[in-house]
């Protein structure tokens, strides 16, 4: 049996473990204000070319988003999102939570426009309705697509006419960021947004995601919010040597490389078979629509989830690769799928 | 310069981190609902005798404290602690930010007692008030002083009677287990309180707090919880990964053991040297009363935090251990603090 | 100019202000915990022919939703409304701010059924999701529709076998049951929801809403959920004798039948003129389809909201008639408008 | 039996029933955006000698703290109060409901000093516990004494010098300027705090706190926050002509200067017995300490609340005059009195 479920299946990249055995006995600085953690600051201000941000390197993504949205945010202001979103489905309700309303849109490919944002806008004009003021999307998104740089800089110019911080979750940025259609570099997220991150887990850390403050708002205060909402981790040296360890040297993009390419494979396979896609995705996850007597039969021996069903015959199914994804599974998977594809 | 300031200071112990490197390339179940956290569960539950618990394994303590208590209070409920516990002053308000006060008793010891548990509930009579619904104790405390069975089992009783939750704060439940001074046991522990957890992130486990839940009514939805409030770890396997390594031989103990010997040491040697306590602690953290320019001295050298002025010569300093902390460390202390303070 | 804007442009009916002037001068318990409330709810109590409930009078609408929800729910719970639902649109994220999300449905004319809630129920399967707890509808809706009997018994039948709490918001309950299509009784709402109100604040009262918990789950504690909410008013007693006055005779459904009578003389002037709706109301609030040009003209006199365009020179336009508006102020529209539309 | 449990048992002035009357069926524009709030926000403008504040006339009390505090600190700040404050004691949590902790300092007389806040402020240091940002005061306190001018100059310049808000809760506002020991104006609290309330509830309206924000950071968007907590009130005109009536002639003062003459007798009467007093009041309020056999046989005729027990034999009442309380019914008290306890 082997798993298309999800990115995070696996541990981490061995280099990642053996720095964190390396660092095991030294005496480190509790809280994140530890050497290591520094110097991963430094590699990221580096690599985005900038050194007027905030950076904070958190646990997981829910945590992340969660914080960022409730910092940014007075009481009576709203996110807005596309209705796939992570925090609008798959965060048990994380954002209202601490007060805050998500205000949606449908998107044909889960990807906010400026047209969209404005119909939101549009809609609230007075205090008896919430004020939108943050715009989240995510690169990649929930749906496997992918912004490019054209469509990054009109949200960007946008938010900043219509004063919307522009957050950006980039739990899967590596995968974005290494895509063969992908023309964004970090140095431009940093400049076109006003706060995102570039997740860690899943892309071979065992976690963290490394949050990224541009706008001056947003950054005060910002360790007391992180140690409120439980996410200020005792031995923080242990997310500084991993993003030291992802960043000093090209692994955060090799491990994501290899993802996408290991997804390659798995979409040229479906495509050869003459299987449509749920979404045009050039990344680490990828949605075909099959006959639901050949998603039972692979089923015998792959893992992999259900995205939805299409009709009373056909389901959109997810399967995601890893930094950790062997090329040989992917390739048995292939030959398995045309024989029982009957192609 | 050798660290006392606390006991997470380093990462995990070696057999913590192999366990983790061997299981690193498996592909687990996301979100704990993986084989090596099911194992670890199997194995508290037969520390503390009982099948009939809901456990879930936590990244951090205050972020396990907010969740336990959001989850178990109606809106208009609140929390019952002693002054100096840690849910009322080192968490940013992590539990007023879900909503509920925290009502608190002056102590002598850091330790609640019926009586004063009787004089919150005294003040509290109406619905202009809030309704005191749980009380949080923690073992050891924030002061290194610890509950005896008799202690506990008066709060147990007392709380049953006046339809409180009681929920215990195990942090350094591993320094309490393992005084020469205790007499409880885990499964003491799992009978006296509704809720409580065994602390792994002060006890030489990379992070993770083990959350086990007596109280029936305290059990449906957790995850849900778990989810909304960021502390749902994607890859939970390494919180599971750690507490079966911890709990499949003596090592939970046997770290724990270790680091009271070696605050033992300190404590002995303040003490010859005729220096008060600011309180009366077994356990791995002391607090000696020392003359400030003495203070002054040590710090050229070892790294300590203080605890409060006590008048204008003296300060109460705060000396805490760890699994890792090495006896030569200790002993070339007690040499030295011998030498400065001229004993 | 006279005003169609909405049900509370007038103070109360004067019955109700005198009640309030004969007992200004008593000394009353504060806190609703007087005599005039006491009767007030022997009076609904008889209305409803249940005694098995508890009353609470409340001052705003908002208010009140807000409160029932925040007391029945958990934190990782949600309430299910219509998507034109005022708890979705109009009140700023009241209920977000609670910490809970409200999950939509869109629907054909502002009314829930179970086809519609099951959607809701079928999308929210494990704890990364919300769980929907609460269904909420208001009867009449947003947009003057209402429900039947038949309809109600459906979806109480519905959440009762979910385990979903059914809430409905009366704010215009007074219009619903007053309405020419109406078959339900206060006795049957108080029969088939967990929880309800009878609005006070749009039927001829200075204020008030007259909220009737039947599930025994919501009762608990709900005064110290009103304090806490800033809902309970010093003098409670206000609120009483509002209610006592409304209910001792017919004054309650005498208003509420006004309203609607006065609303079906618009409502025949614009079918008779040709013009269509944007919704089929027999309650108090009115949704013609006008020409923008014709719109203009009336607003030289006449006041009265915009609901949304419908094409590019046809606008969805709002009147509401209230238990104070005057019959001939209605006449002269009538014929006013027939004048201006040309008919 | 005469009732001196408060200052809200009775309804309100007959000025202002007579103004609600004679509006009472005027259309007016919902939402306090009416012609009555207007005029009575450039009377109070008058009064305090400032136009640019914003103002918001307000339900409640509790409502009017909750909305002011949630709307002026980000998550992670705390207000500072009186151990007494009636934010800390007598509001069922309804400011950490709204996620922020309230701390507290332990008052001779109910009364903050630039010295006690300064505690505060010394115990909170950094991002592990909670950030104090404003400062919460009662004028009158919860316990009848007042802040001299000097007094309130002292933490303003304070809170100034430290960028801590300071709210001044006035819901006994009129007793305060009216006493005897006054020596404040309305301009003079208009100048020395960023944002506080006139209170109509306890002083002869039916209801109603006026707000006043002086600071513009605390002024943006308020509206919003109004409607989000259930305190925008649709019929809003009410308390309009409230505040209107109240301050068009020297009303509100008037039944304020009313209270404190009554109370004054009282006051005279449990002095000339010899009585101790549990605080020392000069407004509406009187705590003397008396024999609970005393206490018991004036419970025969009288209502009066229990402060809190003395001694063993000895118990500190609270009684409460109004605009409302009838000089011969405290005449007959001090009769009643002096004859039980035999003087």
């Amino acid at each position: 049996m082997y798993c298309f479920n999800n990115d995070y299946s696996e541990g981490a990249h061995p280099n990642i473990l053996n720095a964190m055995i390396q660092a095991s006995l030294d005496q480190n600085a509790g809280y994140s204000l530890d050497v290591h953690t520094e110097h991963a600051k430094e590699l990221i201000k580096k690599e985005i070319r900038r050194d007027d941000v905030d950076i904070h390197i958190i646990v997981g993504g829910t945590q992340t988003n969660m914080l960022t949205i409730s910092a940014a945010l007075r009481p009576h202001q709203a996110v807005i999102a596309a209705e796939t979103g992570h925090i609008n489905v798959h965060e048990t309700g994380a954002i209202e939570a601490t007060g805050h309303k998500v205000l949606t849109q449908q998107t044909p490919d889960g990807k906010l426009t400026p047209a969209l944002i404005q119909k939101t806008l549009d809609w609230h004009t007075d205090e008896h309705m919430v004020q939108p003021k943050m715009v989240y999307i995510s690169n990649t998104t929930e749906i496997g697509t992918q912004y490019t740089l054209a469509e990054l800089e009109a949200i960007s110019a946008f938010c900043k006419q219509h004063a919307l911080y522009l957050f950006l979750d980039g739990a899967r940025l590596g995968a974005a960021l290494t895509s063969p259609i992908n023309d964004l570099t970090l140095a431009d997220i940093a400049r076109l947004t006003d706060v995102f991150y570039i997740g860690g887990t899943k892309n071979g850390a065992l976690f963290g995601e490394c949050l990224v403050i541009t706008h001056p708002d947003l950054k005060p205060d910002f360790r007391f919010m992180l140690k409120q909402k439980g996410a200020m981790l005792a031995k923080g040296f242990l997310l500084g040597i991993q993003f030291e360890e992802m960043f000093q040297n090209n692994l955060f993009y090799d491990m994501a490389a290899h993802s996408n390419e290991m997804a390659a494979i798995l979409k040229k396979t479906f495509a050869e078979c003459g299987f449509p896609f749920f979404s045009d995705s050039a990344s680490n996850q990828q949605f075909p629509i099959l006959p639901n007597d050949l998603i039972a039969a692979l089923r015998e021996n792959y893992q992999f989830q259900t995205q939805q069903a299409v009709d009373e015959t056909h389901t959109a199914v997810r399967f995601v690769t890893s930094w950790a994804t062997k090329e040989e599974a992917v390739r048995q998977f292939a030959a398995d799928f045309k024989r029982l594809a009957g192609k």
